[in-house]
């Protein structure tokens, strides 16, 4: 017999991308950063005490909280700490979404939005981007939540402060998230941070991650940022389902790296570098490739299953997938300078375009 | 305005013991165990490369949940990891609990249990404990759910495997989910693991935890064994809330631990041989001790509240619940020969008996 809860039955989960066990593969599915992270992190973890382990954790993160918070000129009370903005985003969905109806997300956006939407009840509609693959940040109002990725996901497109700042304004009744995974990797005034707009408005919600421009996906820490009410609503829904989620060596290693800012930047820096040069030799091929402000591009392509199965042939992941609007392209995360090169002469080499 | 949705307004989140920064408290109210974790872990986490944590972690933690496997003699398939066992039970109430009427669990038990209930929409009734404080078997016939702990916290009191299977054949229609937290604590054929059982019944969900018999608390892992359909009704629900609970550190760390059996099993049995004894002496001061199977004490006192009062201003922290039942006893963790000793003297010293 079937003993799953009927929500549970119904649900259609995340499907992440590829993780290849075995080795010789350029890695370019999953936006991972190319590059270690901090040394700052790696000393950290050797200096672990590990007899400490014995001991529950903080469980509410203070001194990551506080390091976080320094860092963006905010204060712990306005920082959320979880396990990975995954986790963070799914306790969001039940402390501010959860059986509430027209809740609005983008029809194009990162995965997880709607498989949380089925897991708690959310009744999501959808506004579809405009031409360009641009959010319509007019088409956000009246909503009882809103949540968007910026910059975008699959797309890597970003849209202004400016834009932010009216859907947060014309959503006053629900709590508008910003998901900025990879805000760090935007560059120019038309990509500032929504943080900046936090302590302006009580519903807004912005949620970062560790895994992508501090090169610390395997660490699995993300955090939040808002006014003290909705920071306290996580805390409350977080201790009504885990109150440990983030163990001593998640704390102790993104402390370390988000003290070393310069290290942080240095790389981020670098991989915006890769992904202007890539972009234009994709386009000098005669691919369309979106304006990207992420580590990864999103390029049409006239055959787009054919290149990703072509790529994966020359063991190139990347990643594809057959959905209305987005299976034209694929989506290409920005690795190192040697891996963009192999992939591009890969591509260069086909006897048939794709 | 309140943006909490009113499943999240409504909660009375869990309330774990305290946590004290400053030093100089002999800590014996989270039932954390007194001894380091294994040289192994500390091995392991000194010998990691932090280089690789630019990766996303194994999402389905293959070699932890392998090792996990081979130590209870079954199969990687019927074994699931978690962010510690309070990740596990939260998994399982949403996979199968969620909405449903008619969920069983013992009226004194732990306190997260009808957290998650009102967490998850699940309609629980409570099944009051027989008068010497054990879990009634036969209170437990023809749920949709039933959950217990065993040995049962705070009582420490523990059911047989006859009781247990009693309890899985007379709920063939919904999940029965053993906490088995604090089973490596228990002694004696009347308190065998129900994991046992677990391939003879596919209703049957064992949780179990790294935090307590293994030393690794501050760590965050747990799992869960049963059938590969109970399995993969949480792995179900894991990807439609987080993809990537566990990261690298607490995957290496755990398998180091599990593969030190020989520790694990020198440790639990120094903390058996320290609870005997305190349980004697405690009973020779005349108070009333229940049998524990587990790494901490429930004691009856005259007066309970005093009693962790005065404890409190010696810097002893126990745990004190002021709830119908057992707002007449303190539960003490089971910590080193020397914290017991002064513990047991600082009850011996009270002016007024509490």
């Amino acid at each position: 017999m079937n003993y799953l809860s009927e929500r549970a039955r119904e649900l259609s989960p995340y499907v992440a991308g590829i993780q290849p066990r075995e080795e010789g593969w350029i890695k370019l599915n999953t936006n991972e950063n190319p590059y270690p992270p901090s040394p700052e992190v790696a000393e950290a973890i050797k200096n672990f005490d590990a007899a400490k382990l014995r001991l529950y954790p903080d469980g509410d993160c203070h001194e990551l909280r506080e390091a976080v918070a320094e860092n963006l000129g905010t204060g712990a009370e306005n920082v959320f700490a979880g396990n990975g903005s995954d986790e963070v985003l799914g306790l969001a969905f039940q402390a501010f979404f959860s059986d509430k109806k027209n809740v609005l997300m983008p029809d194009i956006s990162y995965g997880f939005y709607p498989v949380w939407s089925a897991m708690y009840g959310v009744e999501a509609k959808t506004v579809p981007l405009s031409g360009d693959y641009t959010i319509d940040a007019g088409g956000y109002k009246g909503a009882n939540g809103v949540i968007i990725a910026n910059p975008n996901a699959p797309t890597g497109v970003a849209i202004g402060l400016d834009e932010i700042e009216e859907i947060v304004k014309n959503n006053p009744n629900g709590v508008v998230v910003i998901d900025e995974a990879y805000i760090d990797f935007a560059g120019g005034e038309k990509t500032e941070s929504a943080v900046a707009l936090s302590d302006k408005y009580d519903n807004l919600l912005v949620t970062r991650t560790f895994s992508k421009s501090y090169s610390l996906a395997g660490l699995r820490v993300g955090f939040a940022v808002g006014s003290k009410e909705l920071i306290d609503g996580l805390q409350r829904v977080k201790n009504a389902f885990n109150s440990y989620p983030l163990g001593m060596l998640e704390q102790t290693a993104a402390k370390a790296a988000v003290r070393d800012a310069d290290y942080w930047d240095e790389t981020r820096r670098r991989i915006i570098g890769t992904r202007g040069r890539t972009t234009a030799k994709l386009r000098a091929l005669g691919y369309n490739v979106l304006d990207s402000q992420a580590n990864f591009l999103f390029m049409e392509a006239p055959d787009a299953k054919g290149l990703y199965e072509y790529l994966y042939e020359n063991k190139i992941l990347v990643r594809y997938w057959d959905k209305p609007g987005i299976s034209g392209f694929l989506r290409v995360t920005v690795g190192t300078e040697a891996e963009m090169e192999a992939f591009l002469q890969c591509i260069e080499k086909q006897t048939k375009p794709r």
